[in-house]
Formats: C-alpha cells, sequence, structure tokens
C-alpha cells in the first residue's frame, strides 16, 4: 500500500433508525454495562422519515479521537462513548490476533473522527440517542472491518441502541449473565412481515423539560415497589403475548398490550419518589381521544404508547390513518390552518363525520400538537454507498454546510 | 304512653366527620358488602369546617321512608341506603328480641324520614358520601336506641364511611370472613394525640368531571396488575409503617408514606385499563411545590394526597402553616385578590423569601386553585342536642330555609 495512501483517511458514512418500544424498557440491574430488569420490544421506524447519519473518519494523521453531533463538537471522553469505541476496537483486536486475513488491521491505531446528524429535531422528543449509538457502533464497526453481533456494544452506549440494530420488530433479551453477554436485541420479524402497520409520532407542544431517562429509571428502580413486581412477574408474559400478537398480526392484541404496557410504564413513574410525571394534559387528551375513537367503532383500530416525554406514538393500520389524523387535527386544532401538520408519508384527506365527533365528544385542545410524523416500521442500519454523503472532508474535518 | 305522642314524631340529629386517607382503599373483594381488598388508615377532619348534619324522624303517622340530600328528595330504594336502613332495624330487632328494656321498641315498624346537608360544597370534591353515611347510620342509630360497633353498617353505605365513624386517626382493618363481619373500622389515636398536625384541603379548578370511585375501583380491580400487587404485598407493610408513625408523631415517617401511598393509588388509576387520570396538571403543580419546598429546606415540612379528583390534601405542622399557604397563593395566583381564598381555621400572614420562591422555581399557575380549607383532626359522629338545629319540622318535612 502506497505511503500516500496510509494518510488518506478512510471514511464510512451509515445510517440507523429511531425505534419505538412496545414493551417498555425501565430500569437497570448493572447502570455500567447497561443491563435491564427486564426485556423489551419495540418497532423500529423507516429511515426515510427518522433517522441518524453517522461518518466515522479513520487516518494515521489524525491526533486524536473526536466527535462532532449535530453540527457541533462534543466531549469524546464520555464514559458511553467510550465504552463503544473500547469494545469496538477490542472486537478488532480480537479479530486480527484470530488471524482473519480480510481484516485492514492498519487502522486499528488510528485515531477517529466521528460526526453524526439527525434528520428529526431533537424537540421531537424522540430518543435520539438509540439511533445516534446504534449508527456510531454500526458505522465503527464498518471502519474497523468487525463482523456479526453488535447489539450487546450499542447497548453499552444507551440500553435501546440496541435495538435499532435491527429492522422491523426487534426484542432485546434481557439476559441473565453478570457479564451482560447475553443481554442482546434479535429481531422477531422483519419490517415486510406487516406491511400495513402505520405510525404516527404525534409531537405534542412541550410544556417543561422532562426528567431525563437515565436519572428517572435510576431513582424509578431505588424507589417503586411496582417497578421491580412488573420487571419481575408482569413483562415476562408480555413478552411473549406481545411476540406472539406480532406473529400472528392481531393487530387487536397488539395495540392493547401496546397500550397497557405504556400506561403501566407511567404508573411505575408515578410511583417512583418523589413521582416522575411524562405525560402532559396533551398526552391525556391523546389517550382519551384514542379510547373513545376505538370505542366509537367497537374495536381496537388505534393505539398509543409514551415514551419518557409528553409525544405521543400511534399505532394504527393503514386503512384508519386517514380519518384518525383527521380527528387529531380536529380535537387538536392547529396553529397554523394545517399546513405542515403532517410531515412524512402522504396522508390522504379525509371527512370526520359529526357522528364520530359526537362519539369522542371531547373539548378541542388548541395549539397542543405540534405536528404528526407519519411513517411506519423499516430496516436496521445501512451503510451509505454515495461518498457525496459523507459527513467529513477527506480533511476529517465536517462539512461547513452542517 | 298517651296516644298523642305516638304520632308525635321522634326526632335525633347528628353530624359527623370527613377522613382522608393516608393509605387509599381501591378495590373491593364483595361489591355487595364493601370489602376492601386492603385495608386502610385516615385521618378524621374537624368538623368545624367539614361535616355532614342529618336528621332522623319516625312516626307511626309517616307513610313512607323518604330522604332529601342537600334540600332535594332522592330516591330511598337506593341499595345502599337500603343496606344501612336493613341493618340498622336487624340490630334493633335482634336487641328487642334479646330483651333490652331499655329499649323503645315502638318505632321499630315506623317509616322513617331522613334529611341530610353537608356544610362543605360538593364542588370541594371531598368524598361526601363517607360522612354522608356515616351520619345516617349513626343517627339511625340513635333513633332506633341501637349501641355499639356500628361501621360494618356504615361499611355497606360506603367503604370509606365507616372510618368516618370515629375521630383521629382511624384504621379500616380488611377483614378475612366473607361475611365481611370483620371489615370494620378502629381508632388508632385520637384527635387529641397529634394537636400540631393541621391540613389543608386544596380545591383546583376542575377541568372536568372525573371517573366515580366505584366504577373506577371496580375496573381497576378487573385490569390492573399491579394494584392486586400492591393490595397483597405492599399495603400490609405500609399500614404497619404508619400506625407506628402516627403513634410516634413521627411527621417525616408520616408525610413520605402518605406520598408514596397517594402517588402509588394513582399509579394503579394510570395501570387500569383504560387508564384513570384523577390528577390534573394542578395537581401535578401541587406536587412539585411539595417536593420542592421540602427540598429548599432539607427536611420534609410538608405532604399532599389526593383521592379520586385533582384537589389536593396537605398535611404540615401548625408551625409551618402560614408560609406554605403563602408559598401557594404564589404559585397558584387566586382570581381574586386573595380574599376568601383561605377558609376555615385563621391562617396568619408570612412572607415568602426571595429564596424560597427561587429555590421552588415553579411557573405560576394563574387561577389553579380555588381556595383552601385550613382545618385539623377532629372527632367523630356527634349528637346535636339543640333541638332548633334539626332539619327537619315536627310534621316530619324539611325546613323551608334549606
Amino acid at each position: 500500500m502506497p505511503e500516500n495512501n496510509m494518510d488518506k483517511p478512510k471514511i464510512v458514512t451509515c445510517t440507523a433508525p429511531v425505534n419505538i418500544a412496545v414493551i417498555k424498557y425501565w430500569g437497570k440491574r448493572n447502570e455500567e454495562l447497561i443491563l435491564p430488569i427486564n426485556s423489551s420490544l419495540s418497532v423500529t421506524l423507516h429511515q426515510d422519515q427518522l433517522k441518524t447519519t453517522t461518518t466515522v473518519a479513520t487516518s494515521r494523521s489524525f491526533q486524536e479521537d473526536r466527535i462532532w453531533l449535530n453540527g457541533k463538537e462534543e466531549d469524546i471522553t464520555h464514559p458511553r462513548l467510550q465504552s463503544c469505541l473500547r469494545e469496538i476496537r477490542r472486537l478488532a483486536r480480537k479479530r486480527r490476533n484470530d488471524g482473519d486475513p480480510s481484516l485492514d488491521s492498519t487502522g486499528l491505531s488510528h485515531k477517529v473522527h466521528i460526526c453524526s446528524v439527525n434528520n428529526f429535531p431533537t424537540a421531537a422528543g424522540l430518543a435520539s440517542s438509540a439511533a445516534g449509538f446504534a449508527c456510531l457502533v454500526y458505522t465503527l464497526a464498518r471502519v474497523f472491518g468487525v463482523e456479526g453481533e453488535l447489539s450487546g456494544i450499542a447497548r453499552q452506549g444507551s440500553g435501546s441502541a440496541c435495538r435499532s440494530m435491527y429492522g422491523g420488530f426487534v426484542q432485546w433479551i434481557m439476559g441473565e449473565k453478570e457479564d451482560g453477554k447475553d443481554s442482546l436485541a434479535q429481531q422477531v420479524e422483519p419490517q415486510t412481515h406487516w406491511p400495513e402497520l402505520r405510525i404516527l409520532v404525534v409531537v405534542a407542544s412541550a410544556e417543561r423539560k422532562p426528567v431525563g431517562s437515565t436519572s428517572g429509571m435510576q431513582t424509578s428502580v431505588q424507589t417503586s415497589c411496582l417497578l421491580k413486581h412488573r420487571a419481575q412477574s408482569v413483562v415476562p408474559e408480555r413478552m411473549v403475548e406481545m411476540i406472539d400478537a406480532v406473529r400472528r398480526k392481531d393487530f387487536p392484541a397488539f395495540a392493547e398490550l401496546t397500550m397497557k404496557d405504556s400506561n403501566q410504564f407511567h404508573a411505575t413513574c408515578l410511583d417512583t419518589y418523589p413521582p416522575i410525571f411524562y405525560l402532559s394534559s396533551v398526552s391525556h387528551q391523546v389517550i382519551s381521544l384514542v379510547h373513545r375513537y376505538n370505542k366509537h367503532y367497537g374495536e381496537t383500530r388505534v393505539a398509543y404508547t409514551f415514551d419518557a416525554g409528553p409525544n405521543a406514538v400511534i399505532f394504527t393500520l393503514e386503512q384508519h390513518v386517514p380519518e384518525f389524523v383527521q380527528a387529531v387535527q380536529h380535537f387538536f386544532p392547529p396553529d397554523t390552518n394545517g399546513e405542515d401538520f403532517i410531515k412524512g408519508l402522504p396522508v390522504s384527506h379525509a371527512a370526520l363525520s359529526e357522528e364520530l365527533k359526537r362519539g369522542i365528544g371531547l373539548e378541542p385542545m388548541a395549539k397542543g400538537i405540534n405536528y404528526i410524523i407519519s411513517t411506519k416500521a423499516g430496516p436496521g442500519p445501512c451503510v451509505v454507498e454515495d461518498p457525496t454523503q459523507h459527513l467529513l472532508l477527506s480533511d476529517g474535518l465536517p462539512k461547513k454546510t452542517m
């Protein structure tokens, strides 16, 4: 290999998806290794609407590891970033020592530059750390020529990041081992399994910044006796039921379990001392809307789930999207005259019958919802082959456009 | 006894208190007998501020049982009213059959007229049924000359009514028997036990009518797995701890357990399917205010508890009342300029330090709270000796002034 090539950085760009848990993860049994107190299950959202893009460059000429997130240089010494870097380098070294001839081992001692952006606003309140760490680990693995199981490394960046390592329907098996080697994500079904399923991210106007999930779940583990019971006695059965509902594409079963599990997660937050509230009055109204909508039709057509914030994620089937979106718009009259209220997959217009409006019978809550992102289940992390998409230039610094 | 005396009604008037549970009752194991799934513990509020007054008249000339509640005639055939009437008459008959010579048995076959009023607005959201049924049972017992244990009868009117049969600190022991004979209230300590304890009923502006507690707890028993766990595994220990905290007058222990139990009750409501929300955004702000107030002082000076509605009941010690009330007024600026904001026991003025305001650091929520009723622990039901206080005239009909 000519020497001038050694100075030219090796650059890889990948994307990774956001995931939304329908059986929630809340509480760690090991803070450092990020081992959860229960298994969880999520749906990977489509990257056409929501994704993180990460470029990693490595070069003999780089003086130190560096990272830029959404255009701003951040501290690379963050322990969770360090965990991921260390684990990927360890795997790469192991492969080299095992004598894998395909491995380009020259880069192993080189420093990395990392640049990462989300195509969705942080204000959307979506757990960007899951997509972020999944993307980081996936990209680093490509750079260092590491293959195989990577979810255990992503998990050490951010627990739920392990589920963003796969597309479709993904479970994070909590595992039993002390070293966490069996606490891994696994695809239950690919994204092609349930093509009719649609997902609406309903972005609520936030009243105040909620308690962060890391410290929130610590306090919950320490103080909520209901959380302990949930983790030990409720979730194991629910995981079996949820996997079954997904496999059978049984929307009512999937939807009801999703809603119950979201509610139980928020119940354990309320049982935390001092209590944690993630649901706002807007969230409460979305919950009422969903239950009344379903009741009106006498069947479960729509489900909600809420993470550590007031935004709802709605699951429904393709055929019900236009009417339900119209119902959301009716009971949460937007600030504007509806432009930009719906982002993502196109939603055709539907009329709301007076009967349905009366049946729901809620008082409209103006400006409660900022916008909706319409999406569906999608694939796991991908390599971006087009070099014009790299976020780092050949000098290893971010493109100016960022 | 001369015959003209036989036609003259026998009239008795009594009063009974409201009680506030600090270990909550939620869920019945027997709907008809009103047997709870866990024991509970409450503080009886003073009747100078909150009470029900009930007059019962009985006369040979009455054609049928009748009842007037807060000035309006109501349906006497309500099953729970009938339970109380039937049980009191059964006890009276038993005493007569046992040959009690002091018992005036002539009235046993007579019909009753019942008239009951509360001295507090229904809008205060206080469980008026507890005071109401306690007062009814206590007054009926006086009329029919029944003495001894009456909480088991009051319980059949409204579960929590059994606790309003005693003053001070009262436990409702859930019991084990199928017939409910051992599901009774018992005084833990009289109201004189803890003279420094103060209670503030914080009446929130209600957004909407909440789900009734009877149907709410039915749904919770049917659907919440956390409620089952709470009843079986959490409350038994908490009852022991709470009785101990009350006996030792350990305010921080009493306060923390009170807040945790309120939160856990609301957590089980959220774990109900569909979920039940009793806490409003005003309730959330009161909760934040209390925790931040306590944190500012580095000790638990104030506690909240919430029943099946958005109103808070605050416990604190006498010395902290003026400042905390001022803090409530500051973070919930009243509609008026503060007149009539505080009802009940006089509260002296206190200044709020800038340091405390900053320490709490909440955004004031205008008009969130309508008023505060300042009170303390009080006695159980009492007989009103003054005949001018009767709510029924000698013709057995309510006074016109009502």
